[in-house]
């Protein structure tokens, strides 16, 4: 293999046959491509005879959008495959396991997680996941602490963010979270029941000016190795595990955008409450749960983050008890201003979340969309005046009763 | 020249005569080796029959310092190749000409500014240079707006950022600007009489704090590519022009520490007139000049850097007078802040300033140390209340009355 090409079903077997830790022996494989085929091709390798398995990624050299193509990095493999790993090494069973990774043919061969479920299909399915607060929480803690510059070496560190630059998939970011929702983009796919709601997000003077601050802060801040895209999408689970997967977006920016990502998909999926419970009663105690969630998740981040800090801490000048505090302090804003950005942008953007995109009726729909754009909002506007992770509760809170 | 090793005198005029654009004839050359052998082999090469003549840099292996040597990457001679190369693109006539570079040989070949004197000397036998303001306000403003995510597509910028990764001299200033000053470390030079302002900065929790945030931007900042040691010392001057040298600590950090490196070693001259204005007079006279110099600094770039992003702001969500008026306010900050910690550390550091350090009388030389180190924690605690470049005045204004 010199030079890239999509894989064929027949090549895909061909390598899982060499990944002999998971095909000891020489049954029969089949594959089946199981990936939606905008951006990677998914093969599914399996060997009836042992019931084995593994997955193989390939990425693909361009992106396809409702009927687009643009060109895309294949560089993108190898940022996730070498991602994948380092977060293995970090927080290991959190992220599949990474049996080879081929950047020539920008390829992951990894454990094939089908018996977990994608989090956001568990959710919309009433699902509820009681170790997901703790499992996450440790993932995060764990992959940002020991790459930023408080847990490693200051010159590995800066070694290691030049394997991370991502300027192709940064750049997606950048537009569909930072930029097209505050303008009337193209691309923005808005509902005509809510112009009235994205044309106010446009003359919103405060709004912007706070926007625009947590786009600086995505662009500039070298703070930790992300993992740059984590929604309820891009983790699998079950009631008992957790795995984050498809980390291509992994890039070193703030810390508050990789926390703030899961809870704005969990603040999305409050949202669409006005469709999935049925009733006031379980609506309530499903909101309940969720907000739980996101205090559980914040609340043992910040926990194993200062343990991790006390403990392994690098540097001198930043050990101090109150720059630590200063430090969370800033880093719970941060998570509570990227989790209105990345709500905001799910709401009338082009890429929107089955939660709620998926609700038929109309007005509920209406009713959930305009409940998270009003949480977005105030987490945006109000992200540098919170000092605890109850403050985003009550927002939220507030924003439902006024829903109601 | 396949691999690197030091340049021979015979070898380095040899090179020289292949740079045609300023040898086109064929007279005699002669080199003088002209480095301080610390870091650098520096060669001036000169033709006499024509007067014509050039430098060639050669970075050496290792760094020697008070008789201890430690490694250092050869990478750092192509970092300041590179970025000469791009500030002389950005701000045309405010660097040396470079005539070629090559990284095998960590060689940069350049424009000989020897009718230039280093700025630090001829402010300490009491130059005036009315033209530095205009000139370093222009090449801070040009070079660090458009090397942002202000000024330059976002994607270019993130992989420029790839070609100035600088760990090892990055760890140089993190150690020596913010580590080793903030406690009792091997390195520090303190003079016996000031022990007790050395050890008054490491119980100051509020200058601790501080300073460990100022470490925290330096670290995680990536905003522009910075020069990265801009003290008057890498800055070449004549009334009429000035050239800014030796960017061999380029990297992607924070404005104001290029901003306020400049100003930190106006303060420190400004401290050190306790000893070379011999009345007064002439020293209220002196300090007025430095404090004015510094006031047109900030004034003129703040005037030039906004006047290029209303003209090639590149990105809409930040182009809001809003978003402006607040990125200039934090950026005054920053560049207070960074002034400050600019000057603490040569106050009793390893790496001192010829203004205060060749003070003979040691009284006088203790006023201008402690004035500094007063003025240095004013500015390093009040950075994030500043307004205006008015009150770092009164801030020197006010720690020099008190002094005398």
């Amino acid at each position: 293999m010199s030079k890239y090409h999509p894989l064929s079903e027949a090549e895909a077997i061909e390598i899982a046959r060499s990944i002999t830790e998971v095909f000891p022996t020489g049954e029969a494989l089949v594959s089946r491509e199981i990936g939606d085929g905008n951006l990677n091709l998914v093969f599914h390798i399996k060997q009836p005879a042992t019931g084995r398995s593994l997955i193989i990624k390939q990425a693909l050299p361009y992106a396809k959008v409702i009927g687009e193509s643009w060109p895309l990095s294949l560089d993108r493999a190898r940022i996730e495959g070498e991602s994948l790993v380092k977060q293995g090494q970090l927080a290991p069973g959190l992220v599949p396991v990474v049996y080879r990774t081929d950047a020539d043919m920008a390829l992951t061969i990894m454990e094939d997680l089908s018996d977990h479920v994608i989090m956001r299909r568990g959710l919309i399915e009433g699902g509820t996941y009681p170790d997901f607060a703790e499992h996450l929480s440790e993932f995060l803690a764990r992959t940002l602490f020991f790459t930023s510059d408080l847990g490693m070496n200051q010159q590995d560190k800066k070694v290691l963010l030049g394997r991370f630059i991502n300027p192709d998939l940064c750049k997606i970011t950048e537009d569909f979270i930072f930029n097209f929702p505050y303008y009337d983009a193209e691309s923005n796919n808005i509902e005509p029941h809510l112009r009235d709601a994205a044309e106010a997000v446009w003359q919103d003077q405060e709004l912007l000016l706070e926007a625009a601050k947590l786009r600086e802060k995505f662009l500039t801040q070298a703070q930790a190795l992300l993992h740059g895209d984590l929604h309820t999408g891009s983790i699998f689970i079950t009631p008992t595990s957790t795995k984050v997967i498809d980390p291509e977006f992994a890039y070193y920016g703030p810390m508050g955008f990789d926390i703030g990502a899961p809870i704005a998909n969990l603040l999305l999926h409050y949202a669409s409450q006005e469709h999935w419970s049925p009733d006031e009663a379980s609506r309530r105690d499903r909101r309940a749960y969720l907000l739980t969630t996101i205090v559980e998740l914040w609340t043992r981040f910040e926990r194993k983050f200062r343990a991790l800090w006390d403990e392994h801490g690098t540097d001198r000048l930043l050990a101090s008890p109150a720059f630590k505090d200063d430090y969370m302090k800033r880093l719970l804003r941060d998570t509570i201003g990227f989790a209105g950005a990345k709500t905001l942008r799910r709401v009338y953007g082009l890429a929107q979340v089955a939660d709620i995109a998926t609700i038929p009726d109309r007005a509920a729909r209406e009713r959930a969309q305009r409940l998270a754009l009003n949480i977005a909002r105030s987490l945006i506007v109000t992200n540098r005046a919170a000092s605890s992770i109850e403050d985003l509760v009550r927002i939220a809170e507030n924003a439902a009763s006024g829903a109601n």
